[in-house]
């Protein structure tokens, strides 16, 4: 049987994404959603829509220039909405999207897991 | 009421992590736990046990450097249990301990979120 010629879209063929392969860009969304303040921004966004001053409050430590960064990431991924409204000073909102929700919800899985659990970790760590 | 003088255990202190405060412990267990290659030793070893070797074949595009600092990270934080066997050559194994295997059980639900929603990942990072 030979190969098929027609094009399959982009979509279709990365149905499944295939994270221990090198290539594959689902290495990406995980690499942004789990990036050191990307987990922290999905966690304080799933609890509503925050300004950019907001969550540089929240989130302990971050700089102006990495939450930026970070926020960039994950709009181009279409879990995070920018909503920017002609006013002056600029007012700029962030929202997750519905896909967005989602992740957070994974990502807080972990986060809880881990909040609940670091004395057992503390623990085996001094161990 | 004044403060109370008795030493409190480490353990007892940080009965929950609170992820959002920079000074937290939370904060390494988080960067080890979702670090680049760290998502990937745990899927992983989530399988089974694996010889080094075996951990840098699954893994795609990873360096030996790398993949022994994230096998230390993860041994420190007492979620893998690395073994030696007293052999010529050497032979080295790492299993996830118990609490490793909980980890791992939060950290697949965030990759196979990602894994199977890649297409429509990839259809909002197009539009």
């Amino acid at each position: 049987m030979s190969a098929p010629t027609t094009v399959v879209p982009l979509s279709d063929r990365v149905r499944r994404g295939e994270l221990l392969s090198a290539a594959c860009p689902s290495r990406d969304v995980l690499r942004h959603v789990t990036s050191r303040w990307g987990v922290l921004v999905l966690l304080v966004l799933a609890e509503g829509t925050q300004r950019f001053s907001g969550l540089r409050r929240r989130i302990g430590g971050v700089s102006e220039k990495m939450l930026a960064q970070t926020l960039q990431w994950l709009e181009g991924d279409g879990l995070v909405d920018r909503r920017e409204f002609p006013v002056v000073p600029p007012h700029v909102e962030y929202t997750l999207t519905p896909l967005g929700v989602e992740a957070a919800e994974r990502v807080r899985g972990l986060a809880d897991w881990i909040e609940l659990n670091l004395s057992r970790i503390m623990t085996a760590r001094a161990d």
